[in-house]
């Protein structure tokens, strides 16, 4: 997720934190995970009648942070010649529609496949902040966003992922999704670090979810909303799409990550149940 | 999922049962598909209170069907030195528990990302051959055992996934997942090419999975069943994990597959609600 010389401003904002209290979220994250069964896992009782796929379609071409392809693909398998197609795939993890797992920013924390089904399988809160990412590209959400949802909504569910739906997956095809300035600085929304420490704190919150590059907001320099979420245990995911097909409430989000060993996230299948 | 010179084999297979058969059933299966909306898709109102993970965790030692490692992984990005973690994966699509998807033995079938999540989030019918392929690693699912499931369970649903749960799941970590003998033939159940016909012809089936490495038995030399199945348009799982977990009838499978452009298959993190 990080530019050149982010790690810098990462180790300070981390160091800022301080690392007793670091070491505290991360023992009440491990605390909150241990509810988690490991393989088979007892949800609320839910019930769907529709399915949306949130995931874009990801090619060598799809948008990155950095501007650089994260994705290559080679055919090594010929159906004329070999009796089957198969491709290679080479990747950088965080790419399209993806996880990210705890470990992404922490030391000794939940790599993805470590995270179990009952955390992955959950209510789906939807943040509708469309007109204000029209209107500030650089928006980011707020407590104060939160306490609008639960004044229309209720409670944030226990479990919940908490999506932001700004609108900007219909820029995934146009440079307006990185939307980078003369400077070389991106514009898009994303999610401010008071409201990470806010659902850490205050609810019982497995993940956050954007529907563009990134947790933070394009212009961050010190990636604090990373740094804060991560390190708690929980999840993130980012270029999510068709959020606007869901509604605020009542859906589940199924996250199908990737079961890979230690991996610090990935591309993933996510599926709202409606 | 072959072995060298399997090609001509399933040349041949596809040149006995005909041009015209195939064309025939491609036609079918693309009538078949059109009953899905592509993004946003109806289901029949379900409803679940547990998670099961029917996902192997994948790691470069995985067992694959040739034997040889289908997943490189490398650090990349360091926390300490980089702000954070991230892995680079090389990988062959048809490693873990993965998809097939129909291009995989097929010209002009659907890719991985053109399965509509309609086809994706389906009922799960589980068919329990655990006393058979004890007694013979062979086995294969044969039209009876679909009759025997209907029996005992009513018809199989429409848009099903049609599971074999032969208890090999548990052999992942062993030598015994693959059970070469010494003439390097393998020994693993599987559909027969005769159950895939059956399901094709008269049934409204959308996937068959398997908890071995192949849709076909271990000694197979012409890959019946994927050469029938997949050009059919309908797609395929291969080390499925935690079937046993599962009720025969009444589940809900989700297929994370790989949204990735033109995929062959690939890894997939795959749940059961129940």
């Amino acid at each position: 997720m990080c530019v050149p010389g982010c790690h810098e401003a990462v180790k300070h904002h981390l160091s800022r934190r301080g690392l007793f209290r670091g070491a505290a979220a991360i023992s009440t994250a491990a605390a909150f995970a241990a509810t988690a069964q490991p393989d088979t896992a007892r949800a609320q009782a839910t019930s769907f009648s529709r399915v949306v796929d949130l995931t874009h379609t990801l090619s060598p071409s799809f948008p990155t942070f950095t501007g650089e392809p994260y994705l290559k693909v080679q055919q090594r398998m010929f159906l004329d010649q070999d009796g089957y197609n198969v491709f290679e795939w080479t990747l950088f993890e965080h790419v399209g529609t993806h996880l990210d797992a705890p470990v992404h920013f922490a030391h000794n924390a939940p790599s993805a496949d470590a995270l179990a089904a009952t955390t992955l399988v959950v209510p789906l809160a939807v943040i509708d902040v469309t007109a204000q990412a029209e209107a500030d590209p650089d928006y980011r959400i707020l407590p104060a966003d939160i306490h609008g949802w639960e004044s229309a909504n209720g409670p944030l569910p226990d479990n919940a992922c908490v999506a932001m739906n700004s609108g900007w997956d219909r820029h995934v095809a146009t440079e307006k999704f990185r939307n980078m300035d003369r400077q070389g600085v991106m514009h898009f929304p994303g999610f401010h670090s008071d409201t990470a420490e806010l659902l850490i704190a205050e609810r019982r919150v497995r993940g956050i979810a954007v529907d563009t590059l990134s947790l933070d907001h394009g212009p961050s320099k010190d990636f604090s909303t990373h740094a804060t979420w991560l390190p708690s245990g929980r999840w993130g995911l980012e270029c999510v799409a068709n959020l606007g097909q869901c509604p605020p409430k009542g859906a589940t989000i199924v996250v199908g990550g990737p079961k890979i060993q230690d991996a610090t996230g990935g591309p993933s299948r996510v599926f709202a149940l409606v």
